[in-house]
């Protein structure tokens, strides 16, 4: 499949440099001196970059990069010159299958990418999987609001509800005649996926709206207790087929129902999770598991908060190595800040003697600078997080740049994320680009990929690549930002190493099955590596 | 007007504080310490921005500066936590109206904002003078072209124009009827201005070919000898009618027409600059004049750029404290990066003994990071620029802002510019909000504000107060950037003297009556201060 993207990716190469030869008159001399200096220059700041200038890739991984970058620079030079389109600086809900198409994408989907330490635990598993496998089981019953939204949940007899009457899942599909046209109608109004985005989601709250309603559909079917094991495990599956190797796991810990209507404490629902982590990780020796950060939510009391915070200090005494932390979750402008919940948060750093609560607060979501949103940067900083969960406006803080930067405290961005919650239009325009072009700790993570069809990370990865990072940006950057995910995760030093070493050895495995397919290997210089 | 504004303001913000009261727990209590630390980490920050935290205003600027922010936060809290619309961020060319309605931006209409040091020569003088005036003169010819656009030349008599006849605008005046309908659609025809932004202008090239087409129209009109000296004088009109007191004018020189078709050089075209200048000056002594770079184009040969090289040299020889540099002007991504002509550029330092050319090159005006476009950035900083125009990209390159700010390079912002050429969506994301936090050396410019429309300066100077800068940057940060605009233009030593005592008496005046008409005169403390 590689070896045919690139012969495809050859001919249109000819074509587009046909298309340049005309356009631009390329010849023109450049004093040795002033190129010398100039390059120099160009790579003083390009070894700043994460990933550096790739100077210490081996020279199979050189050769990769040249590929990739090749792809990458045709596409890029392509739109800045002669203005065709770019999938990977648009809208994602609209431009994922013209980026799926390349074959930069396809050697992402195959690199092993490390973790992913910032993602929800309601977007983990594909809407495919929920509609193919959930909703065909027993005892289903779904209801249609005024609004035309659906909601689900298993009962073994559903008890009234005027605004919404409980009708079988079954029951629906068959009466619709065509179960394939009932499960596309079931995808769409479950989905943030939409032909036209601009359109349907015109403003921050009308996108984080559906977002919420999308974690309606989806708690209903998830949070079944026959359903929630087999949920997880294949989120797992997920994650593993793109080639991510350990999960960090924002959890609300919500109660999980039976069917009589009994519902879990947090505690089971943590015991499920360590279950099924453990045992993914008997049947897939390549694993090497998963964390859970327990999150409360921005629209709680301050007592609610002060409860959460305290069950995290519990379940984290508990459970040191698996319930790392802490943090808040909800929509950031619309919600409390976390000076809202300042008391609370300090409550661990009180006790005597005190407790140390990890935290892994989100932070600076958020376009309105000096705002109470935006401050809780500095709060996440004061209350010592362990990472800040995406820290989109931190290139407006100076200040806080500096003792980031000083303090190694790692980022966890996810751009296509903040594209579709619009934060950002142009992903060109994302200021972790600033972020990765000088080095920062700092993670690619997906935050919540199967509410809006994402892969797990290739999406996420691959925007980085092509829109994050600059025309000289490629496999260098790449590699390292799949080290920061396991150097910068909360697995212990030891668990850091076996997962490390885990991840060289997929890594090698990757670039020599890589190289094999593009017919990398032919070169003699190359084969003498070997 | 303005106190009426307030006292609007005054009912809405009534009405906002109910909707904040019923949304927003108000109260939560933060531990003194904390508190304290929380504040001098936000003080530490807030100091670093461009005219710091607002501790050097007098006791009358704060206060104007507290009515400024209260309806900035206002505007800003209500967007952020309600969702209301918020003009600042969105497409200016479908914003301006309600951004023009604020109680600040009348305050910064009044504003002496010092100098516009990135300006165009075609975009000084409103499209409204042009129709009312320019198109009711004699001997003006118009055609229209099969795409329904127009073209102007005065003729004593027209050639022949098979594809696009000459007809008189006063007879298409007079056939179409009713005068201001046919005025109201030459308007629509030259202005960038349209109701949907989005359709009319799908893309960068899009938007840029309209803007080629403003440049065409008006080329016509402003290029005619007895236009060109009153276009200039009326554009300095209505510069110093929004309290700009100086201009740097980017000047392609361009051949200047007569009726019987001879041409005028370009000496004799930088001679009516200096000329209807001076004339102005006279006229309106508190206005500190103008200056001109000669600008070539980036879509010429290289032969061509190293005579417009040469020519600015003997210009600048001979008017060193008027005609004070040279730039290249077009659009950046389509057309040659400053490397092109390297050669030529360097030729200046070159000569023995070398000659000093100042540089005001546009570089980094792209959105495509380490292209040959964004390489414009090192190549303006090796060829020694006295200032950076745009610099949209700058903030994706670490080196070369330490370099910048080593340096004090200054940066040339022009924010509604880089909005309506499509490289940034919403102003909250425009790169420069980091560097205004951080202090850079940096002057807000409005670039072509006649094209789109925009006031000469007031509609950038707005958009920075509510887009590019955070809840807490106010008046002292737009007192700042009118002194930058003093201190980083190309005035000698004397000028800059005499342009800021001139600018401080302004500005001294208008905080006087500002202040006299928002009734903050009445506090007894602030009288003191007189």
């Amino acid at each position: 499949m590689l070896a045919a993207a690139m012969s495809w990716n050859k001919a249109r190469s000819f074509v587009l440099f046909l298309i340049f030869a005309v356009t631009l008159r390329v010849t023109f001399s450049i004093p040795p001196d002033y190129a010398r200096v100039r390059r120099a220059l160009i790579d003083a700041e390009l070894a700043m970059q994460i990933g550096g200038n790739g100077s210490d890739l081996s020279p199979l991984e050189q050769k990769l990069n040249g590929v990739m970058l090749d792809e990458k620079k045709k596409i890029v030079e392509a739109a800045r010159v002669n203005g065709s389109y770019f999938p990977a600086g648009y809208d994602f809900l609209s431009s994922r299958a013209a980026m799926e198409t390349t074959m930069s994408f396809k050697i992402i989907q195959q690199m092993p990418k490390g973790g992913v330490l910032h993602v929800h635990d309601m977007s983990l598993t594909s809407i495919d999987w929920l509609i193919q496998n959930v909703t065909y089981r027993d005892n289903l019953y779904m209801c249609v609001d005024k609004h035309y939204s659906v909601k689900f949940h298993f009962y073994s007899s559903p008890p009234s509800n005027p605004g919404c009457p409980w009708k079988l899942v079954q029951t629906y599909r068959k009466e619709c005649g065509d179960p394939k046209v009932f499960d596309k109608l079931l995808h769409s109004n479950i989905t943030m996926v939409t032909d036209d985005p601009a359109k349907a989601y015109p403003d921050i709250d009308a996108v984080w709206d559906k977002f919420m309603a999308y974690f309606g559909k989806v708690s209903g079917l998830m949070l079944y207790a026959p359903v929630f094991e087999d949920y997880l495990y294949e989120g797992l599956k997920q994650f593993r087929q793109d080639n991510v190797q350990y999960l960090e796991i924002r959890a609300l810990l919500s109660p999980v129902y039976e069917l009589n209507g009994t519902t879990h404490d947090l505690e089971w629902v943590l015991d499920v999770y360590q279950r099924v982590i453990t045992q993914f990780v008997k049947d897939y020796p390549d694993f090497s598991g998963g964390k859970i950060i327990f999150s409360g939510h921005r629209s709680s009391s301050g007592s609610v908060v002060l409860a959460d915070v305290k069950e995290a200090m519990i379940l984290h005494q508990k459970y040191p190595t698996f319930m790392v932390g802490f943090d808040l979750v909800g929509q950031e402008d619309r919600f409390h800040s976390l000076i809202y919940y300042i008391d609370d948060l300090l409550y661990p750093s009180q006790q005597n003697p005190p407790v140390h609560l990890p935290y892994f607060f989100h932070a600076g979501e958020t376009d309105w600078q000096d705002t109470a949103t935006d401050y809780n940067l500095m709060d996440a900083l004061l209350l010592n997080a362990t990472r800040i969960g995406h820290g989109y406006a931190l290139y407006k803080h100076p200040l806080l740049l500096q003792k980031i930067k000083q303090r190694q405290i790692p980022v966890e961005v996810n751009p296509i994320s903040n594209q579709v919650l619009k934060l950002v239009d142009d992903l060109r325009n994302h200021p972790a680009a600033s972020l990765i072009a000088d080095n920062f700790t700092l993670v690619i993570s997906s935050d919540d990929p199967a509410s809006w069809e994402a892969a797990p990370l290739t999406d996420d990865f691959y925007v980085t690549f092509m829109a994050l990072t600059g025309e000289e940006a490629g496999l260098a950057t790449l590699k390292q930002l799949a080290k920061n995910s396991i150097w910068y995760s909360a697995m212990t030093m030891a668990e850091k190493k076996a997962a490390f070493s885990l991840w060289e050895r997929k890594w090698d495995v990757f670039i020599k099955n890589t190289a094999k397919q593009l017919g990398l290997l032919r070169d003699r210089h190359v084969f003498a590596e070997y």
